[in-house]
């Protein structure tokens, strides 16, 4: 008998018949003799619904009393699909019973819309597995110190599954999602690419880091923090498949580099275009330009992602970052009329039109050479590479937006992630 | 300053901009000088349409674990209509905040889908109105001693509102409907019925439980039980009316018969055609019967409203009653199946095509001849009477449904009802 945690989205919960498919098929889980815990997500749709609402009543502002009212608000959508999940079950002929975040309770700190995790308290989810029941923790939701409802951010039910497995301390924590697994790219993009059985977590960090949206990472950051063994598989199966085979489909997110573990020195391709470059050209260069620079970004709450300085000639450099697309114009017009003029720069210069390209691969670690074929193919490609950056198990290269649809191919082509 | 609490109906939180129009209406009254308590119901609909998802998942069934669910998820609607009301608030530049029944908390029992108000803690609420804030709290849930959510019925946000009124000893209660008062009976039926300034508390509980759909019953209960001075007015009429004016709109429901109370013998003719009756004929004359035929329906769960039994003649006698009309077939099954027989009683009788027709005014107690003028003005229509029940302060009438209509305009005018 294994302590199993299944986790559903909300595409899996979207209807009622898609509910009762959902409670099938924890009901088969729980028939083989596991101990279930499950955590759904709001009907597809409904969080949309009900911040559409707020919306309507008044513009976004960044103020407290009104982030907490946004997360009595949305709370109210996971909340309505656990009970819906649990009366599913108990037609299903279960004892099953659902838990607010406050009742279990999941205690967070007072970060409202993006609340973390401090504490969950696993007595009453415990007590209830062991009289036999299913429990239903509702998902992205907590309770802060003071009682108030908290939310944990978009995604955030991919997170409060883990959580809920690492403090019950879950032989496994099941994803089910409406994709079938991780993959070695996007599968849109590139019809070669190939489901992973399993990924390191590492991998699968940078992976999420990078734009792949198949888990929330902070989700895979918990994981890895509490060694909780993590699947990511299909809520679209039929859910009368065999158990055996349900629990070895999908991707295994392990934590060990083992010997059975795919040896490719290269595990994934990740992409976004989310992004835009800026450059600024000509700083003097002398300490503290990079502080100067990014700390003007940073005191206008923008979020800087790669950061390129390159050496200097004649006491001069060049300072590159990219920040994400919807902050670009506000970063241009920020460096501009201030930061440059007083550092004395020569001149500022952007390209919204960019994309970011990323091979990914614990392999890297012990393979030499890794980069250098991926420079190779992109420039087999005639594909110009505007920034780099490298971390131990991934290689990034800021391209022409234009490019990336072949770039991605080339790579997963160059590294042999192609299915045979 | 005083301290008001407002309670809004489904129908006036039905759309963003009717919660718009309800809290320019309540930042009208915090301006004034008030402390504001809100108590807002579901959207309308929104009730129905998460009962109606739980239907399509499961029959409906006598059973607590599911009971609670339907709690779990019914209570989502009103909390995310307080939501909503707290992020109106704010847009008018008020300090607003919501609270879900477990936060205040409202303590009930744990009969779900009915439960009971057991206490309100009013800390929590106080420290804020002291603080200058606008207080919105959840209606129709509380959360019981083991933490479990609860629902108090359909209606319930009307009970929410007077016992939180009570637990502040508010010092007038506001339940704002799509109606603008009590009426002396129905305008749909009678177009002459005059809109009532004040009702007395016991007069207002005969209304309800006749027929009066203006307010839960339980909920004048509560008002009558702790005195809140409750008043029942329009929330359609423009918010922006003066303050002074909107104060004496809509009917006062009263607990002292002081002078300035409006000396009509009778206030109102109140209505319902739910009912069945059923007679139990010649039934032995002896000491339990009454006992023997209401136990067996009472154990089959099935409510009784009125009961009599006339004067027996050659050792048997005649037990009639009514009950809901949805319960008429399931009790006329019991009684021929298995109370008469081990009555000895002759035959079992019933008509579901019945209504009750009833006057109210506390002035009968003070006047004599009353009831004989309802049963003349009856009888020159020609409406044969088929029971007749009394109380200190109405009489109701059991006649044939098809008279309805004409009974209650014969009544309204017969008593003065009629506007001049």
């Amino acid at each position: 008998m294994s302590l199993i945690v299944h986790k559903y989205g909300g595409t899996s919960m979207g209807s009622t018949e898609r509910i009762r498919n959902v409670a099938k098929r924890v009901a088969k889980w729980a028939r083989a003799g596991h101990q279930m815990v499950v955590v759904p997500s709001a009907m597809s749709g409904e969080t949309n619904r009900l911040l559409g609402l707020a919306k309507e009543l008044a513009p976004e502002r960044p103020d407290t009393a009104y982030y907490r009212e946004l997360d009595m608000l949305a709370a109210t959508g996971e909340q309505a699909s656990s009970a819906l999940l649990a009366i599913a079950l108990q037609a299903e002929g279960l004892e099953a019973v659902s838990y607010a975040g406050w009742q279990v309770p999941i205690r967070t700190d007072s970060a409202y819309t993006k609340a973390r995790i401090d504490s969950i308290d696993d007595a009453r989810v415990r007590a209830d597995l062991a009289a036999g029941k299913v429990v239903i923790v509702t998902g992205f939701q907590g309770v802060d110190e003071a009682g108030n409802i908290t939310t944990l951010g978009r995604g955030g039910s991919d997170t409060s599954a883990v959580a809920v497995a690492a403090a019950l301390k879950a032989d496994e924590c099941l994803i089910y999602t409406d994709v079938d697994g991780v993959y070695t790219t996007d599968p849109r993009i590139v019809p070669e690419a190939r489901r992973l059985h399993s990924i390191s977590f590492e991998e699968m960090l940078e992976m999420a880091s990078l734009g792949s949206k198949v888990l929330q990472i902070r989700s895979v950051e918990f994981a890895g923090k509490y060694k909780v063994p993590l699947r990511v598989l299909s809520s679209f199966t039929p859910w009368d498949i065999p158990i055996e085979e349900e629990a070895r489909s999908g991707t295994l997110i392990t934590f060990e580099e083992d010997e059975d573990m795919e040896q490719a020195v290269v595990s994934g391709i990740a992409f976004n275009r989310d992004e835009a470059k800026i450059s600024v050209l000509g700083v003097p260069d002398k300490p503290g330009i990079a502080a100067q620079i990014l700390g003007a970004v940073a005191d206008a709450n923008i979020e800087v992602d790669m950061i390129i300085q390159n050496v200097g000639k004649e006491g001069r450099t060049d300072f590159s970052f990219t920040v994400h697309r919807n902050d670009y114009a506000r970063t241009m017009d920020l460096l501009k009329e201030k930061v440059a003029p007083a550092l004395g720069a020569q001149e500022v210069v952007g390209d919204a039109k960019i994309c970011k390209v990323s091979i990914v691969g614990i392999g890297m670690r012990s393979h030499v050479g890794v980069a250098s074929t991926m420079f190779r193919s992109l420039s087999e490609e005639g594909i110009n590479i505007q920034m780099i950056s490298t971390s131990e198990i991934k290689t990034s290269v800021v391209i022409d937006e234009k490019y990336m649809e072949l770039a991605v191919r080339a790579l997963h082509r160059a590294f042999g992630l192609d299915a045979e």
